[in-house]
């Protein structure tokens, strides 16, 4: 009898077999710069676009999940802005059922020993360059118009905004969440924190990954299993 | 006989009146942080909500100079994106005439002292956290599909890049001018270089955004002209 575990590790190796020597070290690369360390929260974003452009700002600095909320809108990925880069990571969706999907997700992160910062420009709040990292970030993003909701502002436990020097008093999103990520990510991956995947998670995600890279993987992999059972 | 400067001079004085001292003192905090040390050349952005998503992230960064080179694209404010930032900082157009946009473009910002620095993701440039700011810095972002231009790439001084973590080649550009004018600015206002606006600079530009500020601002000003003639 296979175990889950052995089964996805053979499977690895035998699409590995299909996978060049650069496009598994780039893999090994970026996997060992990917971090669940700090989250996005994408909370009723209206333009795909935007959403869009911040999953792709995610992928290229090394987050690996966004959280959509889709308290109004249903978040469509936009195939223009995001360039693939949506493959690489995990998007997790929450929608409105009974509870709202602010709190199914501000709940499920907080379980998961998340620390929620809710991205507002008001001044009571801290700048993202002083915040502390020495628990997980959830960073979350609120909507274009109105920001962030009561309900995010009233569980979060801190609220940030980068620091503005000009009259304009917002950032675009995605602007935003880079900037943030930018000021919080190197302090991160410079310290002594678990920022990094562990193992299990790598072996997990890196079964994903060789999934797409891999040309007509679903055939290959029904195959493979055959031998497995034999 | 009243020369320019002491009319200028007058006329925020004047201008003044109208204005409530906590925008005066917001205007003079803004002009405070104010840099042309940095300034961001745009070459041939096609989408207007990218280049004003740009202008919109120098406004709210303290760069005051933004250079547009509409080699075959039309620049356009897209009003919902910018915010109204438009105002507050100079827009430099260059058209395609007998020499290209980017040539005069680049010959205008040498002869003032800077150093072109393009983005473009080649390996052979330099990391973005690692270039000296040891001198005025215009940083070029290219267009969305193409990149920076043949020429822009002959005449540059520097290739510049973004570390990227993850799979995706390249960052939506505003996001990309956000995270170089974050990693450039910090590192220029805390050194002893000369990044701040002139006296006369801040006179003149004070002047232009008291001009925003003040409502019927061409019937206050003709009226109050006539009274220095007078």
């Amino acid at each position: 009898m296979v175990t889950e575990a052995e089964k996805n590790k053979l499977l690895t190796q035998h699409l590995a077999n299909y996978i060049t020597d650069h496009k598994k070290e780039f893999t090994e690369r970026v996997l060992s710069l990917r971090t669940r360390y700090i989250t996005v929260v994408l909370e009723g974003i209206v333009q795909a676009q935007n959403a869009s452009a911040v999953i792709r700002t995610c992928e290229c600095l090394g987050v690996q999940d966004v959280h959509v909320v889709e308290n109004e809108t249903r978040y469509a990925v936009n195939k223009n802005v995001v360039k693939g880069s949506y493959k690489w990571i995990d998007l997790i969706k929450y929608r409105t059922h009974a509870t709202s999907g602010t709190q199914q997700c501000f709940e499920a992160l907080k379980r998961k020993g998340y620390k929620i910062l809710v991205t507002d420009p008001a001044p009571d709040g801290k700048s993202v360059f002083e915040i502390p990292v020495t628990e997980k970030i959830a960073l979350v993003m609120g909507n274009e118009l109105y920001g962030i909701t009561d309900y995010a502002r009233a569980h979060a436990d801190e609220k940030v905004h980068i620091p503005m020097q000009g009259f304009t008093e917002s950032l675009n999103i995605s602007v935003s969440a880079a900037l943030c990520l930018q000021a919080l990510l190197p302090r991160i991956r410079n310290s002594v924190l678990p920022w990094q995947l562990t193992e299990t998670e790598k072996d997990f995600i890196r079964l994903q990954w060789y999934r797409k890279m891999v040309r007509r993987v679903e055939i290959m992999e029904r195959e493979f299993l055959k031998t497995l059972v034999g």
